[in-house]
């Protein structure tokens, strides 16, 4: 089946900016301390770099240090690094270097639940969203029409209790075979062991729906419904071995009334659900988000 | 010292409307079965009523219906009393018939701060919000000046673990001695005792901080801020005797980021605060809000 | 090519209600006079109907009174409508009767952008939408592919200056052989001539960028942009005569700030865009939305 | 009359962080070029700052760029200063220094709706909000008791056609007697002489009124209702010769339906105008405003 195209002339890609040389993205951090950003810029400059956006936030409670910088510059990549690499030394800094804009490699999890998965992939084709998404994971087989829409491998990799240990496994292989560097749980709907969430710690982002107050258990729609509550949210989070519990990413809400009945409840939902989850994405992957303990930066 | 004028000439009531007679707000609820619209609508038609907006609602989880008109007629309120009451033996109803408009018996309850005390009488003499401020409780001083300002009548009434039933009985007994109708609770900060709650059933709101997640304890705002929340709320409900549980009436959030202490969300929380309690107390106050078990049906 | 599948069990079809019948969406508005509800509500009592769900507002400025209700209902459809007629004659009524939750026969205009598209037929699939997209036109053939994922059918109608006439021929051809209720414009990009506007008038839905202030011309983004806007929004309308100018139905914003480029703030706006047209669509196809002269009132 | 007393302890000043010397707001701008990062650091580094949080941003348009830096340090003012200038001279910066958190010398000028005035004068006492009000000026006197609340100065300088010029003469000698570093129109409803604009220009902050779409012309409200939106808005903007077309700081906007008359549609406004006022002046008291031509960088 050819891929279908959803080309739309007013989002093709911005043109080339004047700056001569690649535009990359270094986002860092490390113990705050004065000078930081005078090495960083200086290094920066030595190579011909100008910064065009950038970004610095020091925690005074974590006595952390956070910078996100957007640089266009002449030399080359492994210049560059070499520079960063002794710098990291001196400063005790954890850096990335990347292309500005460049796709990033993704694999999406889901279950029954399309709205999510057709959020992204659309958003992919036609808003620019910079993910590279290389396969569909899914327990069940009705995305298979939608991943194939869209041109994206489908993987069905059932789930039982039986077979949980094996389908991580499976889930590992992919993410080491597709050399993935972001999982998103599109409402995958299964909960991911402790071992897989130490495995890809800090590259697995999940969405959850969130109310005020939170309902725990099961039907926290029909909870919110029964409750009486105006607002119905979702929260995009990084997911770590504590259930629905990761650093934060992003987070969002829709007024409701009392007129709306659980299904509504649930269909709102989804539509918080996409939007919260697409920014969490869009921000990770351009190197926004960076983690400040169980807290995230988001350098917007 | 004189009462301060805080006249907008923008703000000035509305001109009469061309309708004759008085304009009435009836508000209503009983179990739902046919006939009922027919039955009021009837009756109002009957006296010569013109309903001017009404809203209508039936819960098919509680078998519960619910009704606002707002009607002008010539009839004199006797005679619409007799024939509800009447048509509420017909359909086991609860009702309640008050002029449109007519300003609320309100008796606020602070603490120390004022954000929330200074909105409301500020939106009272400015908004049109209609509530009568009848007085202002506070177990501290520091909100008499406040009250002078817009000349409402300051109410010391300390309170200590051995002053506690003491203060409460003199709560009721101001209840009482001011016709009170409603009792807000602007960020009093004391914690009513269950026989209190239910003397007072249905009559006060209180106003809360909410969170996505939800954080139980102490300290909240510090809480949320250390689990880095984007959004920072506000519930404005009903007092039971299940402390921040009851009937929510209204909520509203702000975004933050990651950038704002906890000072700052505990400054935009006031703002939330003090939007979601207004909004609360301005429907109470239109007989907009109606009790559906623990819900609120709210007719906006 | 078989259609996708986007199945989610989360949002099957609520279970039928426990009232018996058939429910009834019927909405209605006339020149405001006492004893409307009455003999409305009178007449649904008087054939078993159950209203479950009612809104009624009089605007004190055009002198029109405006009614929805939702009615569960043993009589035959016939009889209603008798009653309804005569009903109508002594009010000089305009009304409408359909069943609750019944598809509205939707035809859909694209051109090239696909995300308006793609969220209309989305929703329609996974969230409970109430329109049958019996067909999409476009004067492009890019959106080809995203109607057969969706099985619907797609036509191309060309428009030059030359054909516009034609063009304009042949959609109320397909309006008349699909016996279509609604046109919806998603991005459409061609401006229809009175005469199609006249003939359409009430039926067709247009979703265009608004700004605060408001921008005339070309490039209204960049324009935005130059500007410094901190907001840009989206409004849903009616198609009349005059361009962009029809009777509004929702609107939306969204936050932006001065980082984003001129690219960003279009692809922000198909996000409000779609979430506005997604809004006015449902309730229109619900029986929502009446017309007050060049307002509109919505009964959410 | 003795000062109100608003004392909220949840919000008494931050405590001093562990850093050592004084919190210094250091913003800038100058023609993009390789460097300035580094350099601006560097010194800043030099003289033993710490940078506790920066935002730089180039603006690809203008060719401009911009920096926001908070920093801890231990050298004089005198000496940073120096430095500043010499780097100035270097990047053809504009630059300004100052103390971080220290309140902006703050003239209010307001007619007779308080909404605006009451806001920020709450505020600055209860939230922080950072700036010192020396004065109120009003063509009217009923906000005199309000300015006598909050302890502020109030100036009645009558407008008419006759006397505006010399009207405008005791604003500037208000301005000049008084130390203005910062004047607010909350709702002055007095169009500024062109050269009063240029002689204030860059620190006139106003609030006006937005629709989508706007409207020209008297009475905005009405032309709004009448025209059925759905959002009313509001802008804070720089003056400049052209009325309320200076460059934007901050918009918001609120939900209102068809039941909402031109009454309500006016007290909502305020209730915008007064949030997105304080938040524009908050952010220029901040110094987290910068001009980029016509457009505002806004360092949030």
């Amino acid at each position: 089946m050819p891929t279908g195209t959803l080309a739309d002339v007013s989002t093709s890609p911005a043109a080339t900016p004047a700056t001569s040389g690649t535009s990359w993205v270094l986002s860092l951090s490390c113990p705050d301390q004065p000078g930081i950003v005078a090495a960083v810029a200086g290094l920066l400059a030595e190579h011909g770099g100008n910064i065009t956006e950038s970004q610095q936030f020091g925690d005074p409670l974590s006595g952390l240090f956070f910078m996100r910088v957007e640089v266009a510059a002449t030399a080359p990549r492994a210049e560059l690094e070499t520079g960063l690499t002794a710098l990291a030394d001196r400063f005790r800094m954890t850096w990335s270097l990347d292309v500005a804009g460049r796709p990033m490699r993704t694999l999406i999890l889901g279950s029954t639940a399309a709205h999510c998965v057709n959020d992204l992939a659309f958003r992919q084709r036609s808003e620019g969203l910079p993910i590279d998404i290389v396969g569909l994971v899914s327990n069940h087989t009705s995305l298979a029409d939608l991943a194939a829409f869209y041109g994206i491998d489908f993987h069905h990799v059932p789930v039982t209790r039986d077979t949980k240990a094996a389908a991580e496994a499976r889930l590992l292989e992919l993410v080491a075979e597709l050399d993935v560097e972001l999982v998103v749980l599109a409402r995958y709907m299964q909960i991911l062991s402790d071992d897989l969430c130490r495995a890809l710690s800090g590259r697995v982002i999940n969405i959850h729906h969130s109310f005020l107050p939170s309902f725990k258990g099961a039907r926290p729609y029909a909870q919110a419904h029964e409750r009486g509550v105006k607002l119905i949210g979702a929260t995009a989070h990084y997911v770590t071995g504590d259930l629905d519990e990761g650093p934060i990413i992003e987070q969002d809400v829709e007024r409701v009334d009392h007129s709306r009945s659980v299904q509504d409840l649930v269909a709102l939902g989804q539509d918080v659900e996409r939007r919260a989850l697409a920014r969490a994405v869009r921000w990770h992957a351009e190197h926004r988000v960076l983690l400040d303990g169980h807290r995230t930066i988001v350098f917007r």
